[in-house]
């Protein structure tokens, strides 16, 4: 038998009956034999007293730009929290648990506060208590620098976290456990009748992740993905197998090869963005200074459109009125949009298939749906439509592909 | 100019007014051009998401008797929170300021995980960043074990850190910051006149704080004793320069010789105390299977008389009744009186001056008050009374002696 890696999330962690069910979930793979390494998250939502967010709001009360050396040591306390509440609920029920915050699990990072990456696990520490029999609880989301101070990973740190854990010891698999059944083809609080997926691709999920499914960290993937280790998206509430990530072929006697290489994985979004316009008026430079000084505020801008006329971008809506501000300090002609959202299609090679594009622009425009900007890559087709109209484009993309079919993506 | 350390215990970091009041506090001191460390405590009380009672809540919940390692790295992050959030409102209002943890701060423990002592305190860091000018704000309560492990000092013990930085920096002076104007000559919610000493010995606030005076932790006076290091304990929410704790003699330009060595220092209590009362009936080795059998329970008992009829003392409420349980098994005939109090007057010499002890029977009595049991020692007098007559037995005494004059002690 081998080492399991089982992640859980702050919302399987905020209550005594879920962590119940994650005693639950842990004994499971124990009872099988497994020597099991959880990762733990800080608990909860935003409004717990131990979560992530409530931490930072305790002290941009004083500073809206704390200090990120503090500010670490703060947001650390968030997952040691939880990792004691759990490995103490384990050891009530007759466990034999210990906890390692970051620093004792060897989980070695860069010197970036705040956005660290792991550059290596010091895994001697975990390999004893495990050799000794131990449930070994590791703190997500923090490791610390050369110079022995305290880090974070940034957001979804703790899925890194478990996947670089899985990667040290070689565990068989790493099991993410969340408050969803695994991954769907579509929101399931959008579409009723979205459908479970068996098992993807690293890369699938990857461009999920990263067209706004928050359900892995794409980091978290790329690190399994390295050394092929398959990755589970499980719901912390069920006894459902979730969702298997892997790469093509066989993987413990199940294929998790794609059916049809051309197969729509699913379909995303991402509110909350705001489409920014800058007429060019011919200043042919203008282009270079408007993407200068947006990097130079640290603003990130996505979707970028340019031609003779026209300079069109988006940026997140938290920092659209800074980034317009910047823009008139250049002397520029701004336009905004606020309000978007962002809709894709993700999937293998779909730009490849004839006719995708036009289904596309059909699903929406019968929908009574305005496209505002649009675009593609190898993996995904995007289309930029206003906030309110976001769910009703999820529907009928998802429709128009008959996701909701087991026989999956018709096109 | 040296170094001051400050000490600010968890009701005056709870809300941004206090906070706010402590960044003035410290400021005052390094506006003086003094080096300055500040040691904090957990923030709040019983009720705060972040006190030290609160985080023990969370695994109370699912387990009575936590394991005592993890149970210290989950309290640790009460003082880490508090550092964070006072070190950024400092940052905020430009000051130079940086935090460290237990670890970071160099402070050498035994293992003792809950009770750890203070062995050693490696000071390179500390002293690095006030070099550098830093305002060097240190987790009180918290140490490190020689084999790594996060431990904690036990209750009082921010007071225990503050006293064993002095030490080792060869700070000025360790100012305990705390809600009250210093050391009084009785609790002023109970006695109206009570006064505000100017000056007190190490050994009188060790008797004051050992016969339930919550004002400082005595293994910290203890501490500061050993290298002569002034204590003061003064009030975070005003400009007093409360009780100054020193040795006898000239200190700093100021006296703090007791002008009369027979001074009543002031009075005390101790509520929630349990009387219990065992039958010899010709048993004589009955007493030592009494106390063999506390001993093994972990249970303190206090007030011992022994004579060939009976065994009294006493026991703290909360664990009475195990106390007598324990004492039925072992077939003996128990006796207890709950709801009792001990008051104690405190002072130097005490019990050699003629006369006290009718003073104290006089003020009693001649008030209604019952006592149940008294004793003495070389510093105090003491006795027991009922709970609900505390209150009554504080203020008799302190008019008897005439405490609330400022000549002090008359008898």
């Amino acid at each position: 038998m081998g080492i399991i890696i089982q992640k859980f999330g702050g919302t399987s962690l905020s209550t005594p009956d879920q962590r119940e069910r994650v005693c639950k979930a842990i004994q499971r793979e124990r009872h099988k034999g497994n020597k099991v390494v959880v990762v733990v998250s800080a608990m909860g939502r935003v409004e717990d007293p131990y979560a992530t967010d409530t931490l930072i709001r305790l002290v941009k009360e004083d500073n809206l730009n704390p200090n990120r050396r503090e500010l670490d040591m703060l947001m650390s306390c968030g997952e040691i929290i939880s990792g004691v509440v759990l490995t103490n609920k384990l050891q009530s029920q007759g466990e034999k648990a210990v906890f390692l915050n970051g620093l004792q699990a060897g989980i070695k990072t860069s010197a970036d506060h705040g956005d660290a990456r792991i550059v290596a696990i010091e895994t001697s520490a975990v390999k004893r208590y495990l050799d000794q029999d131990y449930v070994v609880v590791v703190a997500g989301f923090q490791g610390f620098s050369e110079d022995g101070e305290i880090t974070t990973l940034g957001r979804g740190g703790s899925d890194v976290t478990a996947s670089a854990l899985g990667v040290a010891l070689g565990a068989e698999v790493i099991d993410i456990y969340t408050d969803v059944e695994g991954i769907m083809t579509a929101d399931p609080r959008i579409v009723k009748n979205a459908r479970l997926l068996d098992a993807v691709t690293y890369n699938e999920i990857c461009q999920l992740a990263r067209e706004g499914a928050k359900v892995i960290h794409p980091r978290a993937v790329e690190i399994a993905m390295e050394c092929n280790i398959p990755l589970r998206v499980r719901s912390t509430f069920s006894d459902g197998t979730g969702t298997l990530v892997g790469s093509h072929g066989e993987f413990n006697g199940k294929s998790i090869r794609i059916k049809r290489d051309n197969l729509i994985t699913g379909i995303t979004q991402m509110p909350d963005i705001t489409q920014i316009r800058v007429d060019i008026q011919g200043e042919s430079d203008l282009p270079l200074r408007v993407f200068k000084a947006m990097a130079l505020a640290e603003i990130s801008v996505d979707f970028i459109t340019v031609n003779r006329e026209v300079v069109i971008f988006t940026v997140l809506q938290e920092v659209a009125e800074r980034a317009q501000e910047i823009l008139k300090n250049l002397g520029v002609s701004v336009q905004a949009e606020p309000d978007c959202a962002k809709v894709a299609i993700v999937g293998a090679a779909i730009t490849g298939i004839p006719g995708v594009m036009s289904k596309v622009v059909e699903a929406l425009t019968l929908n009574g749906i305005t496209i505002l900007q649009s675009g593609d890559s190898y993996t995904n087709i995007w289309c930029l439509v206003k906030r309110n109209q976001m769910e009703q484009a999820v529907k009928a993309l998802h429709d128009k592909f008959d996701l909701g079919n087991q026989e999956g993506g018709d096109f």
